[in-house]
């Protein structure tokens, strides 16, 4: 599928500050992707359909994780930890993805996991750092992407752990793997 | 045994900086025990024990670990995360304590767990806020031992999580499990 059709696919399943997110995720993945020699077409596609179950209902969602043997334990978390693994179910299924880096820069892009391939990171960076994104300390989130790929996502996981235990909000176990594997090498 | 030669017994095994707070966490966790309607006898023991392993050698304490079927996984940290399980194997093989709470209780007082009992949320707080600790926010969890057990456990390893977090450094992920297991509650 080219990119238009792959748009025109996103778009009917979210709404319209959703598709901008996407296009600024995309945007930002094929630039990342360029500067650290990443396949510009992976990530472009991998970032077009990284949020394609953000608005699927959860019920379907949990249906998907318990008859197609997605790991089991998702079931006891929300649709912010559901929509990526069940994401790249959907992209595997509906849109015939079959890379496997595609499908993991889908599945592990709200979470992260230890680890990670360079598509993987481009995506989950991307996903903090587009355009639309405003939010404390995402400039210099944007700054470190400009300089290394590594630093960036060290500090992309680090400010999510942040913000997640500033909230008092739940943390999923990957992201802490996520976390150790990377915050010894800062 | 009784409180003063358990008290001979640790004082050999640690800095006199170490024993005086040791001294703060047992005033502290009998009058919790009271408090909270525990046993203070069983708080007494492990609170004078707690930190029984925390100047023992890291070689020897791995070697514990292999050798006598603790998690293996505890070889991959340090000995912050080793103390605890070591403590509470020498309080049983060494000490012959045979109450698996006072034995849960030193286990558990760095990391915490999900489904902590009474005994063990009063040594965790005890250790945390005995009167020798100086450290932002502390006044705060003293408050809330003094309102709530359950409550001043939450902030306790809510601000255990913060300060590991805003340090970049490495968090076990039995204490995310803990973390988990109460932040919904606040």
């Amino acid at each position: 599928m080219e990119r238009a059709e792959y748009l025109e696919a996103i778009k009917q399943r979210m709404p319209e500050k959703r598709y901008i997110h996407t296009l600024g995720v995309m945007e930002t993945a094929i630039k990342l992707a360029r500067k650290y020699g990443e396949d510009v077409k992976a990530a472009e596609t991998a970032a077009i359909l990284h949020d394609i179950a953000k608005y699927a209902d959860e019920q379907w969602m949990i249906q998907i994780v318990q008859e197609h043997g997605l790991d089991k334990q998702l079931v006891n978390w929300g649709p912010e930890i559901l929509h990526g693994p069940v994401g790249a179910w959907i992209a595997e299924h509906e849109f015939n993805i079959n890379n496997e880096d595609i499908l993991n820069s889908i599945r592990f892009h709200t979470t992260g996991r230890p680890g990670m391939s360079k598509l993987e990171k481009i995506i989950f960076i991307a996903d903090m750092i587009e355009p639309n994104r405003k939010f404390d300390g995402v400039e210099k989130l944007r700054n470190n992407a400009e300089i290394d790929l590594e630093k960036a996502m060290r500090s992309c996981i680090w400010h999510s752990i942040q913000f997640l235990v500033n909230t008092k909000q739940k943390i999923y176990p990957l992201s802490i793997e996520c976390y150790n594997d990377l915050i010894d090498l800062d």
